[in-house]
């Protein structure tokens, strides 16, 4: 299970990529780059932090044939993409709320403990998102928009909650799942935010 | 006691970190990864070049959490910021030169040559700022001001020096530490500056 | 012979990254590491990536001399730059595909399949550039100007390719240095560019 939503978060999350570079007006290379970074780049970069080799698209280079291939048919159908933006809030929810899970799962195979496997996990949930602000020069949004950041910290401490009361492995992902991806889509339906912090020292 | 300078010198990043997210308008979240990332990120990355896990705070977890209060007391304490602003310069400096010499001396432990201690000290000593412009889409600063990363390369091959005439590591530290605190103060007071190269090929 | 190009290559590609840090009127420091990223930044992503250590320059720390060397004298020689740019666009096509069979061959040589080979040969052929334009704050331009990463992808899979029909080593370099450097140079005088994406969903 945890794999189908893994494959349809990396697909959702590279679609996101791809709209980011065409508004930067980048070519296709670009485009394909974009999406893979955004797609993979947050458990890459978890694991070259955590020493975990080989890389995921190293060990399935397969994920990077997908991820192009889903760059390269958003360019064809960015038209309908305007229509379609509810569900990509959906998909990106579900795909936010599985990388986490995957990112926190990863750490504590490796046996480290649960700060470190929280972390991991928002690592992998957030970090394909900066990335692709950083590459496409923006500021990342992560910070700026709806809970995001936040409900991948949640989810993460909810599925080791649901772990340190020794409940079946199947329980824990489902509650977590379904809880994250409730609070996300609430997050974004009645704008929850973070408190800003807005200091101006001029 | 370099404990207590690396202690220092992460809590006063992390506020720096802190207050550059704040200039941003980011949300609390943001403000506690900009300042995990101030204080933590040159460590971090020179761990990852030179291939020694585990990273520091995968190791220390509680050095997140001590980065983590510090940014949301930093949040609380922003209108004192202006008047604390020359006590943040002290610590900063202190902290450019205990990074630098922890970076110089974990490279030498690991078996490398002095050069590449030094760049391991310089990269140490700098880069968590560098990550924290980048992250706050500035061109980083680190370039642009009074000496700041030759204050961290000049210390890396002061400590190199001391080693190489065999001093006792206590007075190599002690040298170090007050010589390079000093550079930087005399270079923050007399406005010292590398000379600018301006290219304009338009 | 691969050696001197890598060589040639490592140095121009300072030099076009001093040139960028002079756009942006760096002072010395800050010219001199983003020549150092420009030349060995790819490579150094590259052996990230695959866990490859330890990276190129920290075994052969004589290649940050050469890059820092050639930083300074880019910037004695700056007013001359305008006249050199041909020679310039020759010897950086010659360093993109130079680049691009050392990373495809270390993988190779790691034992990764040819996806992920021609994956790795990309990023050290693009990724130095790539890190130059994000460090000066600019969108990465290796997307938005004549073919450059899709040379970099069609020399290491015309190398794979050799390798696959199995050519002697010579061979295979020769045909792919030569085939990759004619299509640069042909990109550059005829203009020819990708296909861009331009998305706008405002």
């Amino acid at each position: 299970m945890l794999l189908t939503l893994y494959l349809i978060a990396i697909t959702a999350e590279a679609m996101t990529g791809a709209l980011s570079a065409g508004r930067r007006g980048m070519d296709w290379f670009g485009v394909v780059l974009i999406a893979c970074v955004t797609a993979l780049g947050g458990g890459s970069m978890r694991d070259v932090l955590l020493g975990h080799y080989p890389l995921t698209w190293v060990k399935h280079p397969e994920y990077l044939v997908l991820t192009s291939v889903a760059a390269l048919v958003t360019i064809f159908i960015a038209p309908l993409m305007r229509r379609l933006r509810s569900l990509f809030l959906v998909l990106d929810a579900l795909g936010l709320v599985a990388f986490t899970l995957i990112g926190t799962m990863t750490a504590l195979e490796l046996g480290h403990d649960y700060l470190v496997a929280s972390i991991s996990g928002m690592i992998t949930g957030v970090f394909g998102g900066i990335l692709r602000d950083i590459l496409c020069n923006d500021i990342p949004l992560v910070f700026r928009r709806e809970l995001y950041a936040s409900v991948s910290f949640a989810s993460a401490w909810c599925f080791l909650g649901c772990t340190y009361l020794e409940l079946v492995p199947i329980q824990a992902l489902s509650i977590t799942l379904f809880g994250g991806f409730l609070l996300r889509l609430l997050a974004i339906r009645f704008h929850w935010e973070m408190p800003k912090f807005v200091y101006d020292d001029r």
